[in-house]
């Protein structure tokens, strides 16, 4: 089976899924400024979010792509990815909802550390179905974000455990971090290619 | 014609279906771990549609995939199955706004006996194309899952008439069978390719 | 300009349509078999609406797919087909909300019309880019049903005027009419294959 | 990398943005022509929100095909535009909710000043990635439209400043000079193919 359906259905998955986060951006009840300051957090957790689900979206690209063929291991595998991504939105209107309460702020690290995990559990059925020598394995040989970030969505959700805005800081640091390119896997890519 | 913007259509409508559900998880109203064990059954329920629409998805991709053309009776037989796939957010929310009563649970399960149906006539349809020695009527030859689980979701709707959580049981059993990798129609797919 | 794009971002668009509407039926208060009784209108139009969505992309389908190419023209042609597509939810909704009412009705009719007629300026942006002796012109030469169905709507519409019931009946006529295969078109695809 | 996922993705997030507009279309509270004509304005503002975001979809179709591949720059800046066309939805809701006052239609505007300004870098990370002499930079060059919008967004965002409707009015006439087809791009991208 080869991966361009899965690239599709994932495609269509997460553009709903970073899209329909603005239908739960409720309009400011006042056409002022000031009310537009009032959903100015709304504003920058939607902004997080959509990182997030780009983020995802990206290293899903470029594992994908490197991968020649899906076995139906893989297939569940990314439905398994898909379905922590698809409570984004969720558990992004929960702290919304709730000026960023403890608990919701807690539980979006939860979702966001589950996905961390799932893409890691997706990039071991890749390499497992590819085979210790495949390309996969020698493009990922030594790719270390992917395995440091779980823990540092943990670390996030330890600061939430002291001050919410705190655990906020410490996934936006951690959204920032994967905004570096991911140069180890393009040279690769590029070399595949070459 | 080909099959590529049919599979593009039912991923595109799959994509929403599985992703719609979410906007309709209301979230807890207290920002608090009891809030959230009070969205516990609406969590389950989601998570029961997401592995319903992953397996009619990843089993329209094993038929599909298997074969080369579609023709306007296939077209509809496809359009067919997905229309009983879009009701499921409403089936689903349905259950969910009446804390699991008998005749929702009955109705979501009649909701996938019918999509289980229509699946069915699809294979029928892309068999019929084929020929009765093309490939894909090879393929199925022996497939027996896709015939017995309208009889199991029959089986889970008269479970709901005595306890409508039996019948849930029941459901979430065949799903549970579903995941189970379809060997045959994969091994059968990698021989045509190889 | 080749026309992947163009099918990519209409079935996009469509499968969004198709399923939206869902999101807007309201499950039934009691959850009972009188209950879903009472939706049962609302059930029958989002029927309608399906299958007249499933019809515009199964000519869209037939339609694009003997083009070759698109031009700046027909990208146009094609969102404005868009356009009045889009609304359907909308125009169907309002029937929902208002028990079939005269206007409501009357609008919908009005908006099977103008996708009507957009669909046949596609047609003849289509055409008239490909030529007068392109394999386009040949195909469609003949082709009535496609010309006859806004008369259709027209009827349709005048018949809501007398009763609003009357109005949907012609409505659902028009749609099975449609759901007669389009064995011209499918035909002369495949001789262009052959 | 290849182009065609960032087009499957953007394309996903644009069928979305521009169908999800018509989900917060209020349907007229009364089924008369009154009713009707109350949301007219509603209407229309979905009708320029609908054409900016085909005039977007359309550019962004133009510009990703003239290159041949995407790096982490392209990735990002194509994500950056995708980020302010998602808001699209959020401020047309916004203007329509307080009956078109000054403050959202000013934000309407500042959205998509952000949208053009994002596809100049979008256009700048393609350039700058296929080289100075590259096919993109020839087709670009002389090109000017896109230079210009900015200041037209800015005109009417000043317009908005006396009378909110000559600020709505200023971008409908921007929306027109758009609908004017892209013949330099065109020509160049039936040259690169002959």
């Amino acid at each position: 089976m080869n991966t361009s359906r899965v690239e599709a259905f994932s495609d269509g998955v997460l553009a709903i899924v970073i899209t329909i986060m603005v239908l739960e951006m409720t309009a400011p009840e006042e056409p002022t400024w000031d009310g537009l300051r009032q959903v100015l957090p709304i504003f920058l957790s939607y902004l997080l979010s959509f990182v997030y689900v780009g983020i995802f979206w990206n290293n899903h690209h470029h594992l994908v792509q490197l991968a020649g063929k899906v076995d139906g291991t893989v297939l569940w595998a990314n439905l398994h990815l898909l379905f922590w991504l698809s409570l984004i939105p969720f558990s992004t209107r929960w702290m919304q909802q709730n000026e960023f309460a403890q608990v919701p702020v807690l539980i979006y690290g939860l979702d966001l550390l589950l996905a961390a995990v799932a893409f890691q559990l997706l990039r071991m059925a890749l390499v497992r179905q590819d085979g210790p020598d495949g390309d996969l394995a020698q493009a990922l040989r030594g790719e270390r974000k992917g395995k440091y970030s779980p823990v540092l969505y943990l670390t996030g959700m330890g600061a939430t455990l002291i001050q919410p805005w705190l655990g906020l800081a410490v996934y936006a640091a951690v959204a920032l971090l994967w905004l570096l390119p991911q140069r180890r896997m393009e040279r690769k890519a590029a070399e595949l290619e070459g």
